[in-house]
């Protein structure tokens, strides 16, 4: 968490963090908005700079957006003060030497010296020249990491704070899922088919902009959502096609993810059959719910993320699935990981991979995963995922953050 | 537009383009999303080759994402056929080494050597390191550019397709403009404050919400809007105070950008005063119009593109107003820049700022702008900005594509 960030820059041997802007509108660089929250600063480089046991947080921003800087309560310095008009014209018009410049008096003015981390989510090839340039000077050490770096380890584990949006968000996910299970009950059904009033089939598309509604009015982003029927709901990031028809008795896999406004996320799976479902579905269904409430109740923060992907692999294997461990080009089975962090992003840190594939760590007192374990069979029409929210409080225990019963098949009225 | 990559390319020396994904869901990383489409795919490198004069397009893609990926016509390849894991542990553990591994094995499938552009919009550090780490390799040259790099230069331009999708954005955000209004002006007016049936005031935060409801049901992304008031409305980039109530006679600046789902943008902006305004904010909104229609008419291929934001500055200062390239911190006056491109991004190349603040170039035939001077007052209490967009079309002409009118006072019912 945040609160961490002075231990883990001693740790990683940084003087100052630098996260480059901008925060590309839509808050897509969430290193950017981790720390200046869901405000509309477009433009702007954050430093945060060691001293001592604390950490000092400057937002260097565009005059224009004062407002906007000013509600982040960091302490500001507008980009004005710079004039890199004259720098410009100082460095011959070359503006990347102007912008090395420009880094070279902030830091001086900011006492920014030493090893310095770079973060954000910036377009590769300005950023790689840019640091490349940088690289090269003596005024400061860049310091970039592959993995683990001092940001993404913070985001790991979640404070108080955090931990209440994610349920905000959960709450208000769930009562969208709700409304969209209402919804399609409250369709007639003709020939095993969801009709709307002008006797055409309810469709995907339907759904799909009735969710995006709802989301909309409930204060949440909308990512898109994962809806899918039948042989779609079978491959586990087919987002479904807007003109299938609802049909009774098939799976649909409703995988929905949105955030609060620039902010947090949910991330929750449902698995629904109108009406009835097959044998095969409804034992495919128990095996399904046995993994995801066998792995909530092993979760703890002494073994490794992997382990409980391979205790997954394990239990899908001995009820006569393939799994991913056995092949990863396979298509049927249980094909994806148990799980993984999110938070300000929709995937972070910590994963539930397979053994190497991710650094190799144990989750820990603050982390916020999903269990999702899921089972696919696309030549036979269906599929299956039951995902849920977890998170480690402080007594180590992993409490789940969603709510929402996870009934499979939803009785139609009449 | 797409169709100059192949120049383009040969004109950079460049055999091939890698865009590395992911697309960061909700399509930050436009790079992606500008070969992709606006389909699912979260995960995935592109990889462009120039072969005489066509290029070849590969998407390189999870497998839980093959239909997602089918949908955007490009070449496929599986990632799972690389082996992941074999690779890591061919490198002993070594995630980056196995990357880079990766990254031979697939260009040597696909015939791709020499000079290669790299794109994207991805994490600074772990890219960093990874271009880095392949830049000290011997199968191919990494080429990074900071301004102006391939793809840049071919997304300044349109194509038809992509001005339809952008003409589309323009209609549907109009339509919610057009709501928008219809939905202040239903509401009843006591001491001069718009309230609501509870009788309390109507807010910017009810009027937000209401804007993300309708583009919701248009089916638009939202990606947040400026829709603030009286000295909110003199500070360009402040998007409102959610608590502040609508009254009578002040200006609101209502500066809205979505774009269609995970594609194209509009970026239109109107002011309104409702029931009437002073004297000084009509003759200013005058002068702001006549700099509207002035650059309007003015915008061509051959002037340098920061020629019009002199003109503008030339106007503005004639008519008694301080403008940036006076005071780049100037808070009172003409305070930023004409217009800027757009399209898959709401702020691209070209730019219309500051002579040395960009790279120097001439509109050109494909080229969209925004055309959006202001004034603004905060001290006095108010603000205008009239944002229209442009499309210079094949025969040299720009083509005005906003409809909606620039009325400025919008009478109140009774």
């Amino acid at each position: 968490m945040k609160s961490d960030l002075p231990r883990l820059m001693a740790a990683h041997n940084l003087d100052a963090l630098v996260v480059l802007g901008p925060d590309g509108l839509g808050a897509a660089n969430t290193a950017f908005t981790y720390f200046t929250g869901a405000t509309h600063v477009t433009n702007g480089t954050i430093v945060v700079k060691r001293a001592g046991e604390q950490v000092q947080t400057t937002l260097v921003h565009n005059p224009m957006e004062r407002d906007e800087a000013a509600k982040t309560g960091m302490q500001l310095v507008s980009i004005a003060n710079y004039k890199m008009q004259d720098i410009v014209r100082q460095m011959h018009g070359d503006r990347l030497a102007a912008r090395v410049e420009f880094m070279r008096r902030l830091f001086a003015d900011l006492g920014v010296s030493g090893h310095v981390g770079f973060y954000g989510v910036c377009a590769v090839g300005p950023t790689f020249a840019f640091l490349d340039a940088l690289s090269r000077e003596e005024f400061i050490d860049v310091v970039t990491e592959y993995e683990n770096d001092v940001i993404s380890q913070a985001r790991k584990t979640k404070d108080a704070q955090e931990v209440a949006l994610i349920r905000q968000a959960c709450r208000l996910t769930e009562g969208v899922i709700g409304q969209t299970r209402d919804f399609l009950r409250a369709h007639p059904v003709k020939d095993e088919t969801l009709v709307k009033t002008d006797g055409t089939p309810l469709t995907i598309g339907d759904v799909k902009a009735f969710i995006r509604r709802e989301e909309a009015a409930a204060g949440l982003d909308d990512p898109g959502c994962i809806f899918s029927i039948g042989r779609d709901a079978g491959v586990p990031h087919s987002s479904g096609n807007p003109t299938d028809p609802i049909r009774l008795g098939q799976t649909i896999v409703f995988d929905i993810f949105p955030r609060l406004i620039g902010s947090y996320y949910a991330d929750i799976t449902r698995t629904w059959c109108l009406g009835h479902a097959s044998d095969e579905v409804l034992q495919a269904y128990d095996v399904v719910m046995k993994v995801h409430d066998t792995l909530a109740a092993a979760f703890n923060t002494t073994r490794m993320s992997y382990e409980f992907q391979e205790q997954t692999c394990d239990i899908f294997e001995a009820a006569g699935h393939r799994t991913i461990r056995q092949d990863l080009a396979l298509a049927n089975g249980f094909v994806h990981s148990l799980g993984h962090g999110f938070g300000l992003d929709v995937h972070e840190p910590p994963s539930m991979s397979l053994k190497g594939m991710r650094p190799d760590e144990p989750l820990e007192i603050g982390t916020i995963i999903t269990n999702e374990p899921g089972l696919y069979y696309p030549d036979k029409g269906w599929g299956i995922r039951v995902e849920d929210d977890y998170w480690c409080n402080p007594t180590g225990q992993f409490e789940c953050l969603t709510e929402f019963d996870r009934d499979l098949v939803i009785p139609m009225p009449g």
